[in-house]
């Protein structure tokens, strides 16, 4: 099977960018399933039940997120109900929502996970290795075909827990730093990954924020609210063709244009 | 003109593979410059003379740095006599070593500036911006051609970086975080720019760390010691043909490849 | 002379405390200028002109400030009319406001600086050794008397600060921790130092928060808006006696007292 | 009963200070029960055998630590066989060692909770409000007398720690920034708390550190290796006298002094 993946969308030039795309790369490629990281498509933070909605109506499968899942207080009266919508799997415990889901395609059933890095991040989550454990640890026998959104800001980090997970699960997919990486490979027990699937949102920007917002920012030391760009649009994602009966990756392609 | 950018060289592989690139490079792409990351060229951790020897003898005309310039104790004694071996220009003043080189090609001036971020970095820099301009102030006005290493850990950081520059130089590269990034672009002023340009060093590792030993400190959060990987290489970097009259950039074309 | 220097002064709490300790402290102890950082006295976040105003009425000499002095736009319009509202010296130059003010006191001059540190601060600053080196080489060789406010998060980098200075300034305090700290001492050459003065406001609060809503904060690493606590205050200063002549002190007094 | 909590010991000084203060506040005070904090005991740099069994045999009955335990690599070798000494809870399971230890004095058993905060610390710790929830239920009943030291960076997550464990456990002492506050209280519902113990060592340092060093590692944003101060010290220590039928905190008296 083939699924795809998308980064970080931003705001409505990132919605436009991935509703436009979908169907296009749906029917080109064979994928029959998607996930995309959602967390800034409600202009830059957060989602709403309304862009939820949309989102999923345009092909999405599963919206992964990060650390900006809860800026907008509304996702807590729908997180707990839909399964389709992910948040950190390593946050407290307790906390609203679930960190993964299994769904599944034609019959075959497909978990797709949605964890935290500890570096340098704006909040503070649990261990992820210890996090993932757990769940592979409990899924049926029956679930191959894994799919991991692993939302951080170092490379680092992100490499360490997929060579961790080589074997383990089928694709590691990095999302949060907004830039596409060109490192995409299998690792060599068949796990699929690259370090950041990159922003699906506004060309010209600074990971999807005005540009000279972000400048006078650095440069005056200031407060400055940050607006989302408009304008043309990029799109960013990662094709990973699965071996279903294995769970192995047996080819990735990544995709990468800009309007 | 084309100049050929390399980002961080790891250890002895990251040597290897830039010295067995740059003539195969040059004569296929008709590069003229060639700059090169050597922080870490010395088993990951900073440079020694006799590395530095190599690397020059070997094709490259200036090494840039940064964060890890100091960590071999001998460069001090050669820094300050070396201009083709920079270090981040916004280091405090007195600093040994020089931020910055003019060199010449073919009777064309060519400057090259090492500048470090400052969001997560593990030493604390002065404002890039400020530093910059002051040089960029200073250049001769027959100083068109100008090359910027900016060593840096967040996406936003450099972006801002290279917005603000575009226009003001030739070509904007992202060094530090040690994976290639795949958005090279030319911005609308004619200033080239990636967020980075990865590491040449190991292929399976972790940004040029064994990577077992990187995922041990993740898992176990005690203190590892980290040695630089062995085994297959890999190569980045990007190739940018810059307009002489007007320095700005023409074309851009980013190299990946892994052994 | 005897002079008072007051931490970060937290809401209508803390300028309820601070205005009503004045007059006492000043009787009690002699003391002719009163330094007070005031970058939380609106509700928390930054200073109105009103509120400026009234603290400077309540006898207030010089009000210094730190991370959050811009929060309120309004400051804006004022901070470069006031002389006595000070801004962290090692901002990027241009930036509104100024680092320091050379006021006098029964003739006698008396320099007061405002420095930011760099460690784990909210925004970057630039080098404060060098900064105030500037500041000191610049100042008229009659201003002995030298107080600085050092408004810095780690403990290493405010000591580090006072040892620095220790003979070239008369007074180093620490701001922004909220904390008194139960260290003060003069140093060997003449310096008093304390690492925090803490905060004057809310008692039962975490450095001025309402207690509730940082634990569901921590516990629940969701976003969690904060407001400064009500109730019973808490009084924190210094108190130093310089000698005019050389600007060494010659006596420190920590005050700290809860309602 | 009363109980004396000492934060970090540092280097040879920190232990000098420690073991003559030890005998004079125990029999002044009447202190049956003594805990420190040993992370920086050898040299600034973790524990050895001989040092803590030194430590141990002075009357120091708990050693707690924090983010240097693991500094010194022999202490593998026996942190599993010492109940006495103490590790950070909230490491990932299977770390060697343990983060707490039911002891008892006079018949009244005594728990001794070793917890490390997240923000701003070298390593990441899992949620520390979930991890002593956890051991705070599955202590027996009869185990009323709970004493916590908290390592950690910032007053506020030191601070929203102690509130939430109001009531639930004698004592809070931070530690970690080697500077002692001036904060000591019973919260309401009988906790004795303060933000931290401070520093037993060199008097003359930064944070036990030489205070050129640190200075010029500042100034410089080169590497500087950290030496551990001498000459004469300092010792700080916070003293609680508990009501062993309740486990709250009657009364609380700090102690600092410098030779
Ligand atoms: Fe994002
Ligand atoms: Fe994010
Ligand atoms: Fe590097
Ligand atoms: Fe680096
Ligand atoms: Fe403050
Ligand atoms: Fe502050
Ligand atoms: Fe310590
Ligand atoms: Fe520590």
């Amino acid at each position: 099977m083939k699924v795809l993946l998308v980064g970080d969308v931003v705001g409505k030039v990132g919605r436009r960018m991935l509703k436009s795309a979908i169907p296009i790369i749906k029917a080109e490629n064979g994928v029959t399933l998607v996930v995309a990281n959602g967390e800034n498509a409600a202009g830059g933070n957060g989602l709403t039940h309304e862009i939820m909605d949309d989102l999923l109506a345009s092909g999405v499968d599963v919206l992964s997120s990060g650390n900006h899942i809860f800026d907008k207080k509304e996702v807590l009266e729908f997180l707990d109900d839909v399964p389709a919508l992910l948040r950190p799997l390593n946050l407290p415990l307790g906390t609203p929502g679930h960190g993964y889901v299994v769904t599944g395609i034609h019959g075959i059933p497909v978990a797709v996970i949605n964890l935290a890095g500890r570096a340098f991040m704006p909040f503070q989550y649990d261990d992820p290795f210890a996090a993932i454990d757990r769940v592979l640890d409990s899924l049926a026998p029956e679930v191959r075909v894994i799919l991991v959104d692993f939302h951080a800001e170092t490379t680092s980090e992100k490499a360490a827990l997929a060579w961790y997970l080589d074997g383990k699960v089928s694709v590691v997919v990095g999302t949060h730093t907004h830039v596409q990486t060109a490192d995409e490979r299998i690792l060599p027990q068949g796990t699929a990954f690259i370090t950041d699937l990159g922003m699906t949102g506004p060309r010209d920007s600074v990971i999807g924020v005005k540009t000279e917002l972000v400048i006078q920012k650095l440069k005056t030391q200031m407060p400055v609210r940050f607006d989302t760009a408009t304008g043309p649009g990029q799109f960013g994602g990662l094709i990973v063709d699965i071996d279903e009966q294995s769970g192995r990756a047996r080819e990735v392609k990544r995709i990468f244009y800009r309007e």
